[in-house]
């Protein structure tokens, strides 16, 4: 078993470790085209190349969540592998798109550790980067993972637990060079609600469901190369359950909210969020957004959006936690996000 | 809810009126693989770019029948969101190959209006064209719906009920500029049956069937954009179906009619067709073909043939009503069409 | 029925026969998509044109296994419809890679033929290759298959058994032109043992599992244009279920072996295979290997290992066939291959 990837395990992390992950992955049309197949992405920019250089971009690009499905999943052998519990993430930005025809890999460096009062798990914190093939930073975000100790006798490191923002500042948002919206064709986009039509608060149900299926989540899991056994292997789990990654969940809930906020085009930043409860294939996934700020941006006709997003498996619209400050059972999932939108 | 949307009704209707469909489309080899992995396609037109290039094309375009999923998805939001019933289509052509990297939008002119006697619904009539991104209409067809009214006591309109051709005529089916099939290849194709080869009133049992699986369905008429809630959401009927899109079926049974008429390359003329009854995951379907008529045509060594193609879960091939003219219950499509075939 | 293909019987087969398998294929980054969604494919050469460039290559090429089963699968309507069993591979060799664009054709000679004592069945032996768009051969193997004879008292053809090697042997493996290995980047391949590393009767347990989905199998036998019922269509055995092809089972082993066989990269030869028991839908797959052999060979920093690669369903680890010989009935593959591997 010696040539076998163990995983890391929590003393193998140190503060400011950095580590390269393996496997790049070349992205084309096909993984595009694969992600119109496995959620319901109707964003316009992401789907026409017309439309995308009407916005002054060279073409559609990959979708932005791809990008990030993909640099999460190169992360999994290193970081994740023997997670316990993914616990959060905080100042993620997307600071240029991608294309068809790029490479991407990943690295992480640990910007904090702290063991658990168990001595049993540590709380490690990564800032993990996607870079491409002109090694440019494409996506930037940190992440924190409960992961076991090896030997829960292994002393604990000095804890450090990184200052990391609520969210992102909106002078800190990435604007892909030569986005412009001033000629947006919202008929073409699909709806007509531009920047000034959203209010700080503003709760949108967006109506429309998915039911999960086992091949689907697999495929997709797999396409962004996530090795986590979890998701594959019926065998792993007591109840024979696969447990659906995380992502996929937020990609359907996004590609849900196009009903409502197909103007909504970039994601450009991720400020926090939650996988509230676990999903299993069988779920039918609706979701719904509230409007949590606004801001303007220096770039043509575009303007700024921060929505909660929040995905749901029955219960209803708009519920999120109960009293006790816990996620009610029906919620799967609470992410915090900045997208661009037409003014 | 007022950003959402919540479909029209048969009041938002008006003859003459020009509906311009969102979220234009760019295909690409992505999306010929995935027709390929969905479908059991195998004509070689469109497996192949060198035998694409031998019958005059500059390469392998997209399936015909993904250039129609592709149109008529982007219908469905303005169309079809609040339709009881898909009634017929009539007067299709497809005017010219798409290829990949090729932009499609889609646009709808009303050409008939009709309320029901029971006043709760009427029927749309639509012209539906598919454009690229020369705005050349690739393709254009006639669809009829039943769609509820919004009110009931809303006032009927003018009663106008277009007069739609029940066949093509050979003289109007477009056949792609420098298509040549005077060097056909046969034994590349996969059979040796040409054009005088079948007769009128000969039919053909395609003998191969293929079990439908939910994710299959559901990540085919996702890729083709198609809203429609009762293809993904399994909590909307009653019975927990999901009600498979008719498209795919469509698909489906022209895949496994390769077995008999794999010179029946492209499909260019869509005469009619019924969704006859429902098909639900778990369904096996097998196909069944008759030669409804012959013409020549103008083009070096192509043919035409019309070809009635019905899909059945069970039953007998080549039983398709019973005696009171209603289709017999496992018959799902009854599908006549136009397709060129070597002389 | 006349029109439709009824498949070869035993009789139909001559010795020194060629046949001209139809449907060529052009494939694409849709085909390399979608066999990184369906197989937990993460080696480096195949995921990322940047790597591949760095190791000589002009980018990316399409999985080597992908290339056989599209082969194969051309093969399948005149070699194995009407085959009750596969018997054997043997003397594979990969002789050029994949890539993108290319078109594949296929044809196979009939080498062997013995008609069974029962008088009812034969075994036919073909040698198959595959073509691209330059006539170039890129893959050619032998297989063995038995056949049903349409009338048992047909005449049995003089017996021709071919003599096939038990292994190519290692000056026969042909490696890519420009292939070297001598900047191999092992962090980014994701492991750090090399030819060096590995000793003749080594095992290692590749750990992951996959748990395989209808849905998944039929796409990826489909986009080979696999046309064998027994994958399709439920309605043919009497259980309802449909037989995986081999060639997946194929495909996951050799994802999962990437977990400890990281660097052994191509595929370049297949000594022998077994598909020792058949699998179904819900089958999760674990896999183990044994190295069986070592070449170097006279490319830059290239060595050669033999690799016994095994799939299991259940079962355990590096058991394989019972005391009288017979496969464990927990054995779904028994494949024998050479890899190339940075020295």
């Amino acid at each position: 078993m010696a040539k076998t990837n163990p995983g890391r395990f929590f003393e193998d992390y140190t503060l400011g470790q950095q580590i390269q992950h393996a496997v790049p992955r070349t992205v084309t049309s096909g993984e595009r085209a694969l992600y119109h197949a496995l959620y319901p992405a109707r964003h316009a920019l992401y789907s026409s190349d017309a439309f995308a250089r009407g916005c002054g971009l060279a073409g559609s690009p990959l979708d932005d969540l791809a990008a990030f499905h993909i640099v999460f999943g190169k992360t999994v052998p290193d970081i994740s592998l023997n997670a316990v519990a993914n616990l959060g993430y905080a100042e993620g930005r997307w600071l240029q798109p991608v294309y068809p025809g790029d490479t991407l890999r990943a690295r992480s460096t640990v910007i904090g550790l702290k063991e658990n009062s168990s001595g049993k798990t540590g709380v490690v914190y990564v800032r993990s980067e996607g870079l491409n093939q002109r090694d440019e930073v494409v996506m930037s975000y940190c992440r924190w993972v409960m992961v076991k100790k090896r030997d829960p006798q292994a002393p604990a490191p000095a804890p450090v637990v990184p200052a990391l923002a609520d969210a992102i500042a909106p002078a800190d948002l990435v604007i892909p060079v030569g986005l412009d919206f001033s000629s947006y064709d919202f008929t073409l986009a699909g709806e007509a609600h531009r920047w000034g039509d959203y209010e700080i608060g503003e709760q949108i149900d967006h109506v429309d469901g998915v039911t999960i299926e086992q091949a689907e989540h697999m495929m997709a899991t797999r396409l962004w190369q996530n090795t986590s056994k979890v998701h594959f292997d019926a065998t792993v789990r007591p109840d024979g359950q696969r447990l659906i990654y995380g992502g996929h969940v937020i990609s359907l809930a996004r590609g849900l909210s196009f009903n409502g906020l197909a103007n909504a085009q970039m994601v450009v930043g991720l400020n926090g969020g939650a996988h509230a409860n676990p999903c299993f294939a069988g779920t039918t996934v609706h979701a719904w957004s509230e409007v949590l700020d606004k801001a303007e941006t220096a770039a043509p006709g575009i303007g700024a959006i921060r929505l909660r997003l929040v995905a749901r498996s029955g219960g209803e619209a708009f519920t999120r936690k109960a009293e006790d400050g816990r996620y009610l059972p029906h919620v799967l999932l609470d992410l915090d996000y900045w997208a661009l939108i037409p003014l």
